[in-house]
């Protein structure tokens, strides 16, 4: 093995908590967040902080271009990410925290990595080539196309790591074993997709290991893989909230809900950056050794916006009818489809109340009329859904 | 103006010689190139080291991949262009040399500069990044696609620079009108294909100063264009040679000849590389007071080999022909189509010598019989053309 990146992976949980802290509160300044009382006491408070939704910035981005009025220091770069939202990017240091993903999977100063994410508009070629040079391997930027040319690179120039799209690897890999040329790849870093198992397995079958990060283009690495292979162990460099879809409000641990993220990267002060994204954290430690705490990684998307009745459903307004009624465990709109009609259930988990009593509050907040069902506390499943389209239109 | 970039620009011709010796030395050191007395006395003795030309570096890597054996230091990265042929490129500092080029153009840390260049596989875009770098301009990599994208981009960033090819600013700007976009590109550093100076004036009636440098993927910047705007000023990390083509002996200055460089970069030293594109330099010096010796550009490929009567003739072989007669001055193969047959003149610029001493060396030479016809000294043409193919199949 490889080793730690640093000490700051083995740190004691309350050694973490304290040093988040001060970050967090430094952090604060930078950002010029205000509206709370200063500074904050303990990382729990952090939770009281507003969201920021990337609908948000995008609205914020578009009234103060380029960056939406966040203050933005050191920046080398400015990308443009579909949306269009532009994020900026360093170059004076890691700037994407990718190098300690990198360091776990073992790749280092005798390793040239073929990166396959695009340089191009997208800031993801750059957040792999930065991490690249923080381990201090060489790069061969490829980018996502020209295949046949990039196996003979590959090949001619004794490639050992891959980092880019789970898919990618496997038609590069393909077209080598068509073309008759060897490869020397054994460490694959993806991102940016889906790994399915089956593929995975067949990675490790051509020998090589390929692990996954969890990054975002605004945020860079929120958290990877590690030897271990139990969930994802989040970066040194974040904060990472599960809160309840359409909230701010954090889910007891282990449940579903949406990633939120708060950078220490003072060159850029996202704080409470939702990233639309569902996981869950894992309890326990993870075998490796690194102390933070492990999320399940990418668990699908957390904007459930749906129309019923052609009327739009937030996940915030499942959250508004919770927070008026404060024995409301969890709840879940499920839409159905009955006679070529939409018809409305609300799932209310709770051991008080009843549904009569809730019949009015979800016509005032969602609008629409539905059937309320009370369920037992706990029986909802956690999948992160509040709003669970279950229309067929077969 | 913007002032010079550092005081090499301005030092004097004695001065630059001087430096220029010792870092010569300095670098056949680092290259470990043998077989002459080292070390220089001159710049002058440069001329009899051995030319490093294209193929043979393609060749050299063949059997050494990836960098043929050229001690290759301090690099990030590893390119491969059309050949094909590997590079190697670095981050420590501004590698290829192209901040002075931008600084020239007047872009500085105000400047967003979007960067047209490709940054896959190819050096291209990663020795643009480096140069805007270098000059504390923000960079947006945008690659040679995504048309609408990238107008998006720069209008909404207020890109203020474009670095790319010569054509693919106007399909920008022309795209940005017929969207409806105001763009403040007002500056434009343009290498790798020909500037039409029709396009250079369009550009100028857009408000945009475009000027253009001369540059290879193995090397970086070779020349650059100043606001003087009289051909293109060397760059200080180069010697510039202008050799016939064929040789490796400098023609007399002013003739148009091959362009061959070696540079002062530690990290990949190139020793006399043959770029296998022709220049001439230009007498005197430029009115924006840089004192170094300029040249006229890009002026045609050197490589001229061409077959005749099914047989290939190559400049190495017009080159032999000349030093075996010392007293030839320049030689030109000029070959015709008559009869439907190839036909080859032997145009010899001597004043003295006769045609038919030199029947039996063309013979020898050039495997070919050819007419032989002396011309006055000075009357050839000055196009760096020793093979000129007039064959017209009408």
């Amino acid at each position: 093995m490889s080793g730690y990146y640093d000490d700051l992976e083995i740190r004691s949980a309350d050694q973490r908590e304290a040093d988040h802290l001060s970050a967090l509160n430094r952090q604060l300044e930078v950002a010029k967040v205000d509206g709370f009382e200063k500074p904050l006491q303990s990382l729990d408070e952090l939770a009281r902080l507003p969201l920021l939704r990337k609908s948000e910035l995008i609205r914020m981005q578009a009234e103060n271009l380029p960056f939406g009025g966040i203050p933005v220091n050191e920046v080398a770069h400015v990308f443009q990410s579909p949306g269009p939202i532009y994020e900026p990017g360093g170059i004076s240091h890691d700037w994407w925290r990718m190098g300690r993903f990198l360091h776990a999977l073992g790749i280092g100063k005798d390793d040239i990595i073929q990166n396959c994410f695009s340089y191009h508009l997208t800031p993801a070629g750059m957040i792999f080539e930065n991490g690249a040079q923080a381990v201090g391997a060489r790069v061969l930027p490829a980018g996502p196309g020209q295949t046949e040319l990039q196996v003979k690179a590959a090949s001619e120039i004794g490639v050992t790591g891959y980092a880019g799209t789970p898919d990618f690897l496997k038609i590069i890999l393909d077209k080598a074993e068509e073309t008759g040329r060897e490869l020397k790849i054994s460490k694959a870093a993806v991102g940016g997709g889906a790994l399915f198992p089956s593929l995975r397995e067949e990675y490790a079958d051509r020998g090589i290991v390929c692990r996954q990060c969890y990054a975002t283009a605004d945020i860079g690495n929120i958290a990877y893989e590690s030897e271990a292979m139990e969930g994802m162990i989040v970066d040194e460099g974040v904060i990472v909230e599960i809160v309840t879809p359409g909230t701010g409000i954090p889910v007891t641990p282990g449940q579903v809900g949406e990633v939120v993220v708060t950078t220490f990267n003072p060159d850029y002060p996202l704080i409470r950056f939702a990233t639309g994204d569902l996981s869950a954290s894992i309890e326990g430690a993870s075998p490796c050794g690194r102390t933070n705490i492990r999320i399940k990684g990418w668990m699908g998307r957390a904007d459930q916006t749906t129309k019923i009745k052609g009327m739009f459903v937030r996940p915030e307004q499942v959250a508004s009818l919770m927070s008026r009624h404060e024995e409301i465990v969890r709840a879940r709109v499920v839409v159905t489809r009955k006679n070529e009609k939409d018809a409305m259930i609300v799932k209310v988990e709770t051991d008080r109340g009843n549904a009569e009593q809730y019949k009015k509050s979800v016509g005032d907040l969602l609008k629409l009329n539905g059937r309320i069902e009370i369920v037992p506390v706990g029986s909802l499943p956690n999948d992160g859904l509040v709003i669970e389209d279950a229309r067929s239109y077969d």
